[in-house]
């Protein structure tokens, strides 16, 4: 069941009516509705705190114009009452609204650019995030870990920006995934500019998002609040390069706020654009991450074991006792000597001595040749 | 007041005769004093237990020939009797011994080569350690640690070997300061041979130190066995690089069971030598330290403050109220805006705007030029 267009107008209206997030405004389509919500906006027939979010706009928006300038830039209005509206993440944030976080509140409305199921691509995602100043480090980085997490079928949520954000959703798209990227600005406009392929890959093989308006500028403070949208859509998020002061630690104070798993991959300490990671580290807000199996792990802790991680390959003498270890020492560094040498060398009784060079000779560790042990060569 | 002639070649035996860690030997000893318990083993009037740790050396053993060798080599044995003697850091491993942690047990006696007051010197210090096959970061990252540290007063412990270590001796030693290298090997042997020079200069600025006798070979295991006096002499231990396994994991996990703050470097997770520093992060063993004041804070948490970490620059609308900055915002976005069209920009109220814009002309962030609105340009 798809809502009517009456309906679908009025949230155009609603989610342009007012700069997001707007609480007032959002507990008053929650009251009345979005159909009668939009008419006493429009009316001015609102209490003062929602006159306030709109008052400077309700008479410049028209829902059906701003539908038909998506619709011309090939994008799509989802509105919750879809079945495709991602309710388990965005419910997050009307709920860390409810309990007084700033800044939280769900997006009113959502415009799509892409064929993809919103719901069902982020039933599994993680947020990869980081500086636009980033390395190449960082993007190698940031591009392994979005390709690893895309191929295990996680979608890759990130901001399209320039640096790690580009190289995660160029990530995902080269292992075939699926990647989001939301704007900090109207559907219609690529932003930034040189990503605009890169953003058309993104609505090819999974969506490009946003809650402003077609014809909406990005703005500082747009960023700011598209952030907590990245930030929710992921089932965890990872920073993988951010400077001491940057927008991904504001994404990644917003994942934690809303209590999801921070992840934050370490990098060079002479790197200025590891600094944010290195503090999150060291203050315990965030998990170290060096690979995808890892982020997994944070994600879905008690699912399928994930790839495992390489183990460093064991040394033949690893299972030996202390003892008969110690002796194996003296034998590889004193090759020709006999049992009274090799006691005084390693300061082992000589009983013990006896009793251990045939357990090591039968463990093929030592053999003796000519009156004297020797390590052996295999 | 300085022990007799006496008591130091039977320290000088006793700490010969058996290979260290000996706990039955060193119970002996504390059991009858130095000069008793040296009789007793050369007649072999001893337990089981100590006669398993003596007897494949208690005839070929000689103190006065040892303090001989030892003073040819320029070195000199310092023993439990001394002042200089590092109670409060040896004590650790007495006491590690006594709770059952395997491999503790203070030396029974220390070979050392150097001037400096051990006890003086290690009464502030930290261990730095790490990878032998160190990269360029790694070793850069040491030095620079260990210069920091050396030069705020703290000794820097460390095993002498390549890579790290050297780094790390290198760097206190560039600082002027005081540095101390615990081997496996007897005072006498320059190990590894390509650090014969630094041995000698971190001799003449701090000092050489084993428990090893002169003339005993390094040997695989008694690296090992010496970590943990390098892992007991700082108040905390750094690593800065370390494979996946390695010597370094061992000093870090004596340090862990000695309750000393451990302390990790990151690094690329591209680098296989930081893979052993990361997991300790990830397990929360170690605390990521990226500076020399973070490691003087973990090491003294109640100490005079330290070298403040340089903190970002702050813009000058970092204090703005979210309203205003939203503003400003605007008027930055558009220049020559009148009050009107930026209430619609930004989505405030008329009235809001026209309260705000005064206020950051006030703060002389927006000037009012033909009518219209612009960021100052100051």
């Amino acid at each position: 069941m798809s809502p009517d267009d009456s309906l679908r107008r009025a949230r155009a209206y609603l989610a342009a009516v007012a700069e997001p997030p707007a609480p007032a405004l959002a507990a008053c389509v929650a009251e009345h509705g979005p159909v009668r919500a939009a008419e006493l906006v429009r009316r001015g027939a609102v209490p003062g705190a929602v006159t306030d979010e709109v008052e400077a706009r309700r008479e410049h928006v028209s829902g059906t114009r701003l539908l038909a300038e998506a619709d011309r830039a090939g994008a799509r209005l989802l509105v919750p009452e879809d079945p495709e509206w991602p309710l388990e993440r965005l419910g997050l944030l009307a709920g860390a609204a409810e309990v007084g976080v700033p800044g939280m509140g769900a997006p009113l409305a959502l415009w799509v650019r892409g064929r993809g199921d919103l719901r069902s691509a982020l039933s599994s995602s993680v947020s990869v995030v980081g500086a636009r100043a980033a390395t190449g480090y960082g993007e190698h980085l940031a591009a392994e870990l979005a390709h690893g997490l895309a191929g295990a079928g996680c979608a890759v949520v990130s901001g399209a920006a320039y640096g790690i954000d580009g190289a995660a959703h160029r990530g995902a798209l080269s292992a075939g995934g699926t990647t989001l990227a939301f704007l900090a600005c109207g559907i219609d406009l690529d932003y930034p500019a040189g990503h605009s392929r890169l953003l058309r890959a993104i609505a090819e093989q999974g969506a490009v998002v946003t809650e402003y308006a077609p014809g909406t500028p990005p703005r500082r403070h747009r960023f700011l609040v598209r952030n907590r949208l990245i930030a929710a859509c992921g089932q965890g998020a990872v920073v993988v390069e951010a400077g001491a002061r940057s927008g991904a630690g504001n994404t990644a104070n917003t994942a934690d706020a809303l209590g999801l798993p921070l992840m934050a991959a370490p990098g060079p300490v002479t790197s200025a654009s590891s600094v944010g990671c290195h503090d999150m580290i060291r203050s315990g807000k965030a998990v170290l991450v060096t690979s995808t199996a890892q982020v997994l792990e944070m994600i879905n802790p008690l699912g399928a074991a994930p790839p495992v991680d390489p183990v460093p390959a064991s040394r033949r003498t690893d299972s030996l006792q202390p003892r008969a270890r110690l002796l194996h020492d003296a034998v590889v560094a004193c090759s020709g000597a006999d049992a009274g040498q090799l006691a005084q060398e390693c300061g082992l009784p000589l009983r013990s001595v006896r009793a251990l060079l045939p357990e090591l000779e039968l463990a093929g560790l030592v053999e003796r040749r000519d009156g004297g042990w020797n390590a052996s060569a295999g």
